[in-house]
Formats: structure tokens, C-alpha cells, sequence
């Protein structure tokens, strides 16, 4: 199967070229950057040289790479709106999109609106899935647009979907605290992001309403069939790659519940790696990999669940989790090219 | 003014000789270590060499320490526990005490023992102050026997307690992240604390029940003349120093009140900023200095307030706390040896 | 084929660990280590978690090991003095052993001792057969007992030993710094490697008769067919991973003729990649890959090429390597396992 | 006395309003930067905060500054060729000038050309003076252009300037490694030196022909009396601050002379500490002083001294000696609001 990667420039893009080009069932046939075409990819990424030969980055093209005969699927690695000028023509191609941006992660045209601005292609949503593969019966499998979680949501929804579904936790009140690598922002040239000003730095950032807001509060509320408003407070951490996920939520069950909900939901999910309570998820042992480390305490003072997870923010929270999805999708062994 | 630190073998240690040797109104006598007794400060302490001349690390007796009548004031810092074996005779020979350990933090016996194990020296109790500077009236400056504060519960007593004081939050559900550099755990030698262990790490540490939650609650019912159970979260970032604290508390008023209320107690408070809404204190800010910088959020959606904080772990978390005290218990200029 | 790592509980040996539980041609049978015999590897390793099962830690007895018949292939990771305890029982039953201590990387009985005390194990040196693999002709192949070169010496001899071969550069007057992450140093609990003291840390040590300076001349004599007393300056940098190394040797030739050698001896070399003069190699790009990235400039002021190299110390610096050995003595592809 | 920083916004003018709003003896009447102009210093620079008041960035206007008589001293923190621009009507007009650029630290206007482009001021040459404070004679006292040397060359003379001037190591075949911290960069908006590139990173730059290669060859060869082309080779570090210096040259003489020579060069200065031989220079202890650590080993292999130096970049490598500088020349105490 052969595939290509839109706007590959960003560390999502990056990520994503050694992925593919170490997939047992892919062939990485493009890897496309308004800003860089006609450039080495070896050159402009010097840590994947020994990867990728001498593949070069090619233009942006929608109508062309719609037409294209031998690419099956498509990765876009664009900012949102961006995005939908890719999945559209490639859609009624009748191509595989797998979309990393957030224009169609939401449901809602509304909240799309409210977080966003001007939603680019409404008349996509209905066909668009939004997977997380952990999460997700197997329906969504013949959708060909999916739409690939954010970051913050995918370290907060495997941990706490399965709670709320089952009714172990109040939907009302809940906190979440994320702290995440400066990756999260980017390749961003910004005075904010150089090294001298994130090292040996921690602070909050767009609190209260962070972006990936929309998309937690929409996932929470189908998982709960209520209301959820949650209060989210992103951080930036000096490191380069990761997200520390802390939940705060009221128990309505034991903890003992809560572990068995967890075990049952997540066994045999090669990615989800329940911790006994008591053992924190460390974003140094997820880094690298396509795994989300999940634990819960019960705190009997507070009548709280705590409950903490790690991803990588690039690989779980992006890249890892986009090829996850082609894996499952096209039948492949879910973990190919993410061991 | 002479003073002595006792068991300055630590990183608050090191911090106390840092700020003492350059202080304008204070002679550094002595510096006391069991481990490190005959030893010079500047070959143990290379950063403080251009500071410390010949200043060499003394035994660490008490009865003499007791009796000598060169020195004034002594700054304990001890583990707890071992804190109580020199306070107890220092303050029977009337000398000034500060004590960095949690022995006299907590008014309860009980608490204490819940916390920490059996109380070393109860019957120090009633004389000891604990003393947030900013937030004390002057009736403490009488007290010879000093408690400073512990750096998770500064990072919190200082945006919350006028808040709970003026009823400006509920103190029922209040939820408490707070992030902390490495060196707060101290000078440990440790295979968790290795370089190769905590870079690139974030995680969870302690939840729900750090020894500093008994003090933080402690402080936070006293402020609100009513229970105060909250969920803290203490975790391990990959920085030398700083504490990030994040607080989510229900508003019982407006953000304008909360401002004003922050206003009126820390005008003229050299060491705490009040930062706009919308703009988070960053741990990278306050590094080195004995700041406190708060800011807070309201947020519509929850009725929470979001209030965000960063200190220096070693230095408004403790050191530097600690000769704010002095400083103001014997009229010097509350900044001196501090900018 | 099956395989056993003696020894794993260090960085390398869990880097070990990681290799050949996702190597294609090989069966990791047996995980032994001293201290850690019982225990899980998922618990012990964390970041290893989705890739080991339930792999578990057994003793270490030599004779056992030897005596067992369904491992082909041992891997070494234990320090020098303790590996010879191991080879000798091992080679005697005629198992292939890769050994990454320094208890067979040096022809000469009489170095070693200097450098490193009594030798433990000289009858086996003839036998032993040390191998960069990229500089080595195919004979040692049929060899059972192999020394895999160290971190320091494998980021020197890449660049190096062609040059000398060729007679480019003068065998006289080279100086080498090097600059390793503290990973290097393994996971040693000492107050020296502390997070707080390392990071922000840059420093000197072993200078001038670092342990690796034997090896390093042996190798390059070797190669030059003349002496060679080399000025190597090791040096810790705050990083995990990584060895970033600059060499000045004097220039017999020009730098065209430096390019054309190298690019002669590592065409088809998948793990060296030579960079155009100008272009410095970065510890970043080869971290977590096998690869050596090195260049050179030639400086008309002082008629010396300046010679810069990086790998990742871990990888291609130790278990990258013996793997990379294992794969070529055995057949299989020599990416295999480490891409 | 009344002190300006002009061109303030980056981090060596960050760094000298610290100094200065510190200082006992000055007091820091303006603060300038084009880009900044209206704005609050304690905005733009957060962890000055508790120093700055309400002082405000103003225009950089040179003529009007040379007017000014109620400013007796100009730090320029300034680009080279843009220094001049206001060191011309600021030296003309009767002030003390002390100069952080390039633009007077080198004697001939051909080797300026060679490296930085036309002379913007050659007429100023003759006024001005390079002055390293340990090691200049007090003729320089009575100049009022004042150039600050580099951060590199500050790292390389106060070690190597009394060895070539005692003629104890030999000025030809030197070679200079310098590890810098990413703050040497200034506060530049680069991909570069975001923090995704330089975290974890390692890696020569500017090799062979460095900038401040000009200046230190110039400074060597006036202090040999003799040709002193070396070998300089630049690096960046993954940290803030600091530069680490390690430097090979032929000894002449013996270890114990090189200490001596040191010894008496640097006895009573409060900013040199020389180490024993084996005990290496470490950034982290620097960091923060306007220290220079040296020390050295002799190598009987290969008959070379090898000596190590650490200072931080900003402050003995800039700002800090910038106020050295102004305190020997004013006859105040050399540490005064460095310590």
C-alpha cells in the first residue's frame, strides 16, 4: 500500500516519515511541504537520514494528489482549515484520509465555531470518524475520512471514558491538569519557544479554554450520556516530547471497580498499559512509544479518584496513533511499524 | 548579628550560606555538619567559593552550640526528627531559632504524628511561630522559636489564605497541582534521583497524602474558620528548581474582588507580584529570586477560579523564607541580602 | 536464534533489551542480572513495558548458562573483570559471546593492566576478536568471542582509522575532545551524577588518562602503523544520550582527498553517514539510532582538519553495535533490529 | 552616579539591568531599546521584576543621549557596527563609554574587515581600550572607551595570558574546544535555537573561523610576543548558561610553575579561583558569579599541558565584567553588585 504525507514539515510530519518509512506494510511514496519542496527529506530531517534515502519533499497539490492513481492514503499533518482543502478533494477521490488536524475531530459545527473560527467543510463531517482506537468498535473501520485525536484529549479519554461509561466517576466537577513537552507547540518559531526561554520553565497557558477544550468536553459528555464541564488546565513543561495527565474526579465506586473497568476495556490493547494504583505513569517511560501508562488512586479524605497517565504528545498524541488507525483499518497487526 | 546554620550539608543548606555570606547586617559564624565536619564550604560548594573564604563545616554539637555565646541566631536545617535535638536546648539558652524542618510547623500533636511518627518535642509547641511572612501580623516578631514554611504550602498559603480569609472561595473541593524541581528533594542520593532518571520525566509523586498536606490544611482552616479538605497533587518535573502550583477553587465572588483582595494584602509586600488575568507565572521567572508570583483566571463555564503560582523552591520555599524572617524579626530591611 | 543478556540491569543492558526484543531473526531467551533476579523486566525497565511481556530476570550463574543448551548467543553488559567470569565458560562451550566490557578489547596484557588492573582472562585474548564493524574485513567472523569497542573510542575510530590508513593526517599531535551525556556513566547512584548537580553542568574528567584512552591508541597505531599519542579530553554534558566528539589532527592531504576516503569506506555502510564539510554533526540527529554521523573541515591557517563526529552512546556506542555485530557474523541483514 | 543601558533588550542587557538595579553605587537612570521603547522593563523582563520599579524602556536616540548631562556612564549592549553609531557622539560629548560589541576590541581595523566588515568608528581605535581586568595594568583606568572582551576570548586569556606571557607553553599548534550555553546566541527567533533543536543536542559551529577567533589570536600574540594561530573550535551546549573551555598547548615548563604563575597573578582577585590540578572547572559552578575557574594538568604522554576554564557567558563573559570594569575604573570595590 502506498502513502503520503501532507505538509510533513512540523514534528507531527516528521514523526510520522519514520513511522511510515520503517512500516512493514507501507510504502512512503510522498512527503509533501509547500516550504520545502524540492528539498531532501534527509537533509531538512537529519535524524531520520539513515531512513529515507533520498526521498524529497514535493509540492501541496490537492487536485493532483486526488488524481494520483498510486497513492491509497493520505496523512495530513496540517494546521486546521488547512487541512479540509486536502481531505476534500481526496475524499471524493475516494481516497483514505487520516487527518492529525482538528477540523474533523468535533461533531458540533457550533463548538467548531466557537473554538475555532469558520468551519472549512461541514459537509465532510458526517462522513468523518473520530477514532480513538482504544475507545472505538469496529464500525468506524469503513469510514474513509478519520479524524485522529489531539494530544491532551487522547491522555485524558483512555483513562476516563471507560470510567464514565460505566458510571464510576461524576461527570460534574471533574479537574484536569496536563503538562506537556515544548513538541506540543511545534515547530513554532517564537520567541516563546527558544530554548533559553522554556528551559528550566513551568507555567500554565490558554486556561481556561484551551482549544482541545471542545473536542475532551464533546468526547466526555457522549462517554457520560450528561453534562460535562470540565475545568482543563494545559501546561508547558521543560521538555521536548510528552503529556502528564492529572484527573480529579468524584468516585461512585470503588477502586476496586474502577480496575477491573480499566482491565476489562484495555485487555489485550497492546498500547494501554494499566499501572497498579500508587505507581505514576512517568512521561520518561512512554517517550518513544505508542503507549499510554494509565494508574488511579482512591483518596478516602477527599472521596476522589486521582487518576494520572503519560503519552508521548507525538507519537500516542499524533503520529503513532494516526498509523495505529491505518493498521486497524487495513487489517494490518495493530502494532506494525510502532515497536 | 552572628549566626549559625546547623546541618548545612543540603541544598536549603547551601541556600542559607548563599544568601548569609552576602547579607549586609549578618556575620556567618558558623556551619555545621555531621558528615561534613573539617571540611571547607567552598570545596564542598563550589558555586559558593568567591563567597565563603576559609569558612570550614564544625561539628554539629548541640549543648555547645547551646552555650556559646557568640552566636545569636540559628537557622536548623534538619530533617525533621533531628531538627527538635537542637532546637530544645537552643531555645531553652534563649537563642533565636529558625527552623526549616516540619517539627513546628503543625499546631496538632495528633496531625503531626499522623504525618511524620512520633513528635520529638511537643512541649515546644506553644512557643513556636509558623510564620508566612506576608501573611503574619506582627505579633509573631516576639517569638525566639521559628517555623518557616515548607515550599509546596508557601506556593499555596500565599494566593489562597487572604482569598478563604475574605470568603472569596469555597473551601469545600478545593483541587491542588503542584509541580516541583528535582532539588526539592534534596541532596539524595538515589536511583530515582540520577540525571538519566528525572530528565525528559514528569510524574506523579505522593498522591494523595505528601506530608506537607497536613500543614497546607492546617493553614487553609485556619484562614477559613472552617474544614478545608483538598486534594493535592504533588508531581516531579525536570528542572533544578522551581514549584508551579495550580489551584481550582468554586468563586464565591468576582475576579475584580479576588484581585482587589490580593491587592490590598500584598501592596508594599516586596516578594509577591500580583500578575494580570490571563498572564500565568512562570517557575523560570522567580528562579534565584525569594518571589512569590501569583495571577488567577475566572472561568464562566465551571464558576471555578483558576489561581496560578510559582516560587523557588529553595529560597521562597525555604531558605530565602527563612531570612525574610530574620529580617523582619530584627528590623533589618525585609529585602536585605535577598536581591 | 536464541539470545541471553548477562548482566542487564544498566542502561545498556536495558538498551539491549529493547533491541532484541524487537528483532526480527532472534529469540531473547533469558535476561539475567545479580541484583534483579525474580524480578519483572516490565517493572524493572517501565519504558519497556509493551515490548518484554513477562520476561524475567534469573541469576547469573556462569556454569549453568554455559551448560544450557537452547541459548546460541550471549551478550555481555557486565564491567570489565566481571565479563572474563562469564566469557570463559561460555567460550569453553563454544556459545558465541558478545562482550561490551573492556576485558577483550585490548591486544596487549600489559595496557590493560595499566589501565585497568590485573587482566582476568589473558589465555582468551588470541581467541578474542575486536570489531568496529565498519573497519573491519570479514575474517573475524568465524570468531565466537567478540569485543564490541567503546562509546568514546567507536565515535573516534569511525572518522580516524580510514584517514590513518590512507596516510592523510599525521599520527602525531592529535587532539580529541569528546563530550558524552551522563548516561555514559551508567546508572551509578552517586551524588555526582545527582539531577541537580548535572544539569546546567558542563565539566572535564579523567583528563588526561581516561580508561578508554588504551583502546583508543591501540586501535589507531593500528591503523597508522606508527605511533600515535593522542591528547584525549573526555567531558560530561547535560544530556541523557549522546557522545559529540571534535578532533584536530594535521593535515597530510587535502580535504578532497579526506572526503574521497571516507566516502570509499562507508559507501554501503548503512549506519555511517558522511556530512559535507561545514555541516556539524549533532548529538540530536543520532540519538536513538546506530548511526555515526561525522565530517571535517580543513583549516589553510593552521593546516589541520578539524574532524567532528556523533552517536548515540547507548547505541551505536554499545548495544546498537553488538547487535549490529551479531547480525553480520550471523547472516542476517545488518539494519536488522535497528531501524 | 548615573548609569545607561543602551540596546537592553537581549539577554546581556537583561543581565546588566539585574547588575545595575543591584548596585550600591549606581544608580540606573535609563534603559533603551528601539524595539521595546513605552514599554515596562518589569513586563518584558519577568524575573526583574522585584528590581525595576516602574522603570520604562525609552527611545535610543545617540544624539540626544551624548546631551544628557544627568548620565555619566553608557553600557552598549548593542550589535557591532550599531555600537559605534552611539559610542562616537557619546565618547565625543565627554562620557564613559563600556562596550559589549565587537566594534573596539581588536587593534587593527584589517582584522575587524577580515571578520566582522568595514570599521564603522576606526577614528575611536586609538581612544579605545580592550581590557581584560585581571590582566591589564591600571593605564587603562583613565580611557572612557571601554571594550569588554568576548565571552569565548574571557575563557581562553584569563587561563593562557600569563602561561605565554612567562613563556611557559608554546604559542604555536594551541588548540581550543569551547562548550557554550544556548544564551551565547543572544535572545535570537531562529529555528535554531528553539527549544525541540537544542534540548539533547550537541554540536560544533562556526568552525574554523569563529569571530572571536580575531581577537583572541590578537590578544595571544601580544601576550607571547610572538605568531599564535590557533585551533578554535566553538560548540553549543543543551544548557542556559555557561561556557566550558578546554585548551591543549605544548608545555615549556613545569606543572608547578604554571601554578605558580597563576598564583601570583590571581592573588587577591575575587573573580579568578584556581583549582588544584584533577579537579575540573564545572559551568554549573560558575553559573550566576562573575567567576572564572581555572585549572590544569600536565600530561607526561604527550608532553602537553591541558587547561580547563568555566565562567558564565552573561556575566563574566559580559554584563558582569561590563560592572567589574565600571567599579575598577570608579574606584569603587571591585565585587560591589556582583556578589
Amino acid at each position: 500500500m502506498n502513502a503520503a504525507i501532507i505538509g510533513a514539515s512540523g514534528y507531527s510530519g516528521e514523526e510520522l516519515v519514520r513511522l511510515l518509512s520503517r512500516h512493514p506494510d507501507v510504502e512512503l511514496t510522498a512527503v509533501t511541504s509547500r516550504s520545502l519542496a524540492g528539498k531532501r527529506v534527509g537533509d531538512q530531517m537529519p535524524a531520520l537520514r539513515h531512513l529515507v534515502g533520498k526521498l524529497t519533499f514535493t509540492a501541496s497539490n490537492p487536485a493532483e494528489l486526488a488524481a494520483n492513481p498510486d497513492i491509497d492514503i493520505f496523512f495530513l499533518a496540517l494546521p486546521h482549515g488547512v487541512a479540509s482543502e486536502f481531505a476534500d478533494p481526496l475524499f471524493q477521490a475516494g481516497k483514505t484520509v487520516i487527518d492529525l488536524s482538528a477540523d474533523f475531530r468535533l461533531g458540533s459545527v457550533r463548538v467548531y465555531e466557537d473554538y475555532y473560527g469558520t468551519h472549512p467543510a461541514p459537509h465532510l463531517l458526517e462522513a468523518a470518524q473520530y477514532v480513538v482506537p482504544e475507545l472505538a468498535d469496529d464500525k468506524w473501520k469503513s469510514a474513509s475520512l478519520i479524524a485522529c485525536p489531539g494530544c491532551y484529549p487522547t491522555s485524558i479519554q483512555i483513562p476516563l471514558v471507560p470510567l464514565l461509561k460505566a458510571g464510576l466517576v461524576e461527570p460534574k466537577g471533574i479537574v484536569i491538569n496536563s503538562y506537556s513537552g515544548v513538541s506540543g507547540a511545534g515547530r513554532k518559531v517564537d520567541e516563546h519557544f527558544i530554548y533559553c526561554e522554556r528551559n528550566e520553565s513551568m507555567k500554565g497557558y490558554a486556561i481556561p479554554r484551551h482549544r482541545h477544550l471542545s473536542e475532551i468536553e464533546e468526547q466526555l459528555e457522549k462517554a457520560a450520556f450528561a453534562d460535562c464541564i470540565v475545568q482543563f488546565n494545559p501546561h508547558l513543561a521543560p521538555m521536548t516530547r510528552g503529556i502528564s495527565t492529572t484527573i480529579v474526579a468524584k468516585a461512585k465506586a470503588s477502586l476496586q471497580s474502577l480496575y477491573s473497568t480499566w482491565e476489562k476495556t484495555y485487555a489485550g490493547k497492546p498500547f494501554v498499559s494499566v499501572l497498579p494504583t500508587g505507581n505514576f505513569p512517568d512521561t520518561k517511560h512512554v517517550s518513544g512509544t505508542n503507549r499510554c501508562d494509565i494508574s488511579a488512586i482512591y483518596d478516602p479524605r477527599t472521596e476522589n479518584f486521582v487518576i494520572t497517565s503519560a503519552i508521548d504528545n507525538l507519537i500516542k498524541g499524533a503520529s503513532g496513533q494516526a498509523v495505529q488507525l491505518m493498521n486497524l483499518k487495513f487489517g494490518f497487526d495493530e502494532t506494525a511499524g510502532l515497536i
